[in-house]
């Protein structure tokens, strides 16, 4: 008798894809990783994975029911099932890596994207269980986000909904490196932002400066961070400046769809209350009075090592 | 027998409340209007109100079955009955309507913002007919929004969804008469936005203008409107202006829930293409290539007038 479900999840990113196979409380029982680069082809990268999952199921596939996969992947549309112009992939185009890899493996297959996977996680593993409206916001190399409303998350008409690293928060300002958009949110508070304001912070500072001892090209959030907890004032201007910025953009999010609480995610997190306490307060600055005080700013509960992996599974569970 | 369903629909705004009964088709069988102000009290509003509509109500309620009332009021609670804090009625704090009208009319009585209303109104009888994802903007003497998502209202955790005309779009820039926050949509993109904007580049602008034929006082959006349509290119700058603003403010909500349109609504939309044109030219310019081309923008297909009193039934019908 099968009584135990389980679900696999797959987090594909850039560099690399990791699985795991998670039961219905959100324990991982296995899990591990492959390169993703080192799969040319969609169809290389369906097999490879099946090699690197095959004794797993086999394993579980005995005694307990598996209930299907869940994928998360940069530009995953939900609607689709493919993977669509991911820019940070190496495969081009349109990829339906939900067809092919629910052909493979003979199980219903899931694919969202990487941000909509991780709010499913933090809904049902995480920060966010029991909240009905949240917005989820990753702060990594990019600055992705998945949007719950009503207790479900929000597609929008295509699919597309909750590309809020991409709205506008300094019309006219810096120039995105992929995007082409200027002033955009990505551009100021991913770790790729952070490292940038950083330089040319240290560029235009009179100031002594631990960031002074770095080349601009070695200057990455991680180098920013470390300065800051030294106590160097200028990497902690950073954050400051970083933290207004996002607290300002928070607060238009906020107005938008009223949520209960936003949950930050990503390496970026890391910094802390650094980031933290300057996001909250530009957040309730600008925010209308019926909202103030209102909202939570929370940090992710799920571990980082887990949360990809989790946020994959968590779309098998729905 | 009663065949007929029918549909009472109560807009209250600072200077008029307008109300009618509607059928199902948004057919308005009869309508009429009293002076908001003209009532001191919350409870001798809803006394005045039972005497204007109880005609109407005794000659239909032979014949039909008059379902209940839906009201459309500034900061009207969907989830409390009440109109909170209301910065435009003379009611003050916190006004438990619904609950007043239900009992004094013994019908079921349903609340909520005017906006939210007019969206319901665009969804059931105009634009947004068959449209499961939109947002409507109301441009008026504010700016307001009602955002549907999978078909119904976003309401958010506490039913403040929707206040777009109170998010950032410049920095640090105008402050708003009310709110107190700096460089919102409403303090540029409303009717008094673009009268404040029009008194600016007068100021500022050298050219011969036939703003200059009124005092600042004077210059209303309707002014400026009746300006740009004798050609004026002073007065057609106001417009470039705010359609860029706008523009720029409609591409993050875009961004932020994937809508299948925005439904522009409003005094504001009188200026038509003097409007439309810039406002889709910057919106279009300001989206991730995801997004364009694939939105519409729309003016509203609601009679201006009726626009009010339908919305407000279309709660009732929800």
């Amino acid at each position: 008798m099968k009584n135990t479900s389980l679900a696999i999840g797959i987090d594909v990113g850039g560099t690399n894809t990791k699985y795991g196979i998670v039961n219905h409380r959100g324990d991982i029982l296995e899990e591990g990783e492959m390169k993703t680069a080192e799969f040319p082809t969609i169809e290389s990268f369906v097999d490879g994975l099946y090699d690197h999952l095959k004794s797993i199921l086999d394993k579980y596939n005995k005694d307990c029911n598996i209930k299907g996969i869940g994928i998360g992947a940069p530009n995953g549309n939900h609607f689709t099932g493919c993977i669509e112009n991911a820019t940070n992939l190496h495969w081009k185009g349109i990829v339906p890596i939900a067809k092919l890899v629910g052909e493979k493996f003979k199980l219903p297959c899931v694919l969202n994207n990487d941000a909509k996977a991780a709010a499913l996680g933090e809904l049902n593993f995480g920060a966010a269980k029991g909240m009905k409206d949240f917005i989820m916001i990753t702060l990594g190399t990019g600055v992705g986000s998945g949007i719950v409303v009503n207790g479900g998350l929000l597609y929008g008409d295509k699919g597309n909904a909750g590309e809020l690293g991409h709205t506008i928060i300094r019309p006219g300002g810096r120039l995105h490196w992929s995007t082409g958009l200027k002033g955009t949110l990505e551009s100021y508070c991913s770790a790729t932002g952070i490292a940038i304001t950083a330089v040319e912070m240290k560029k235009d500072s009179k100031e002594d400066t631990l960031l002074k001892n770095y080349d601009d090209k070695d200057i990455t959030s991680k180098v920013v961070y470390e300065c800051a907890t030294k106590g160097d004032a200028l990497a902690k201007k950073v954050y400051e400046f970083t933290g207004q910025i996002l607290g300002e953009a928070l607060s238009n999010f906020v107005m938008f769809s009223s949520p209960e609480a936003i949950i930050l995610f990503g390496g970026v997190i890391q910094a802390g209350d650094l980031l933290m306490a300057p996001t909250k307060k530009a957040m309730e600055e600008h925010l209308l009075i019926t909202f103030k005080g209102q909202v939570q700013l929370l940090f992710s509960e799920l571990r980082f090592a887990d949360a990809a992996i989790l946020g994959a599974s968590s779309l098998v569970w729905g």
